[in-house]
């Protein structure tokens, strides 16, 4: 966990006290073949995720996805030797039995590794910051509490699926009036995202600088990173932010809201666009 | 969204009703570059998504991937010609502006496909089936209701870190008198599951025969498929299961349940393993 100040609104009042974030932070898995001369090191994976049984989930990972079928086909495991702190603590060796058959290539396009690339949060932010073609509108005050109190049940409204069958993520694109312009669903968060900008880029509305975007569950690094593509300033967030997506938020000036309930909500990055 | 007979428990009661299914199907996107003899294709990424807004979230995905940068960077899109009906609802081609530069080789390892790949449902479940090497437990039956009613309650006893943060998913692993074995936290859902199964592998317990696995989201196609890697033979869920996840738990035999409250729960798949 990491400590983080933010903001807490109750009602029309609010203070600053400190909260827990979950940390998030990328893997990368990789995997030593061959011994001696002819020993080859290939990355495998990134994911993103929280520290702390790197190697339980490198091992499962492995296991699941079918590239080895026991425990004895991986010979040892180590932190690699020749980066800094904060790298190796995300990056895990993973040294395979010699005998072990395993066909690189087709693994090659099965693993999900994003805009996240990189070895270390700092490497992740950075990426995305190289990617980024919209700045982010100065931050003046201009948000009312009360929007964000009827976001949910606006939201609610427009999801149609979510309320036949309870299992859907939901997307909305807000203006400062609090008017849903439009809601997108699906089984992904990302792709809920992805759906709601690219209406936006279809219809000519990028970048989407007068606007805000609420999710309903939680405030990933990926989810961020979409949202500034897009040029949005403020997202919203019915469950909690991760540490690394405070962090990306927080480096682009967004404002980053997160436990959006009908009476209280956090404000975790960007408070100075609330009429504090 | 898709109609599907499930047994409704709600205390010691149970009885068969309707209940609504969200869709998971996956989406493969694919490049078309050139014109004319120079045209060639290529696939992008495939992704499971809820069916419906297929063109807005291929833009949306490309345009937040930082592929492209307007609109006007791709010419049109189309579903394939060549494929049948249920194929050809999972593909989309989009045919690129020839001037656009794109570097495929470093998209190639970027992209999230993971072991659902395919162009239907029946692909997937298919590629599944190859790499399954546990079959799992005759269903006979042996779950009693009150066993998942006290679930929830043990399984936040077990989430250290969600008390604090309120922000991450949580995995544990159950013997059937309701002792949770151990219980992984995490920000990615399928990271949880592997950091168990990966727990289970190091520890000699695979395949988990007597076993259930309980998740604190939704159950998506890619919790099953990690689940019946491990040889697991009940998988329930505090939120919904998609129409896919049903769909793979139903082909292997394995009792999935969901919506998994103090006093009721939904049995989507192998209702034979309850004391019916």
């Amino acid at each position: 966990m990491q400590q983080y100040k933010i903001v807490k609104y109750r009602g029309e009042a609010h203070r600053i006290q400190e909260d827990q974030l979950s940390i998030e932070a990328p893997l990368e898995i990789q995997l030593l073949r061959g011994s001696g001369k002819m020993r080859r090191k290939s990355p495998l994976a990134i994911t993103m995720r929280t520290p702390g049984q790197d190697w339980e989930l490198s091992l499962g990972f492995l296991y699941t996805e079918g590239i080895i079928s026991r425990r004895s086909e991986i010979i040892e495991w180590r932190r690699p030797q020749r980066l800094g702190k904060q790298a190796v603590d995300n990056v895990i060796e993973l040294h395979l039995d010699p005998e072990l058959q395993i066909d690189l290539d087709r693994l090659d396009r099965h693993f999900y590794t994003s805009s996240s690339c990189g070895v270390c949060g700092k490497t992740s932010i950075d990426m995305v910051s190289q990617h980024i073609s919209h700045l982010l509108p100065a931050r003046r005050p201009s948000l009312r509490a009360q929007l964000f109190y009827q976001m949910p049940d606006i939201m609610l409204r427009h999801q149609q699926k979510f309320h036949q069958t309870g299992g859907l993520h939901g997307v909305g694109l807000f203006d400062v009036d609090g008017n849903c312009l439009f809601c997108f669903e699906d089984v992904g968060r990302h792709n809920a995202m992805d759906k709601l900008i690219g209406a936006a880029l279809d219809q000519g509305l990028l970048p989407l600088s007068d606007h805000l975007v609420m999710v309903s569950g939680r405030a990933s690094f990926e989810l961020v990173q979409k949202a500034l593509m897009a040029g949005i300033p403020v997202l919203a967030a019915v469950g909690a932010p991760s540490s690394l997506a405070v962090e990306l938020a927080d480096v682009h000036g967004m404002t980053l809201v997160g436990f959006v309930k009908k009476d209280s909500f956090n404000v975790y990055t960007g408070a100075e666009r609330f009429n504090l």
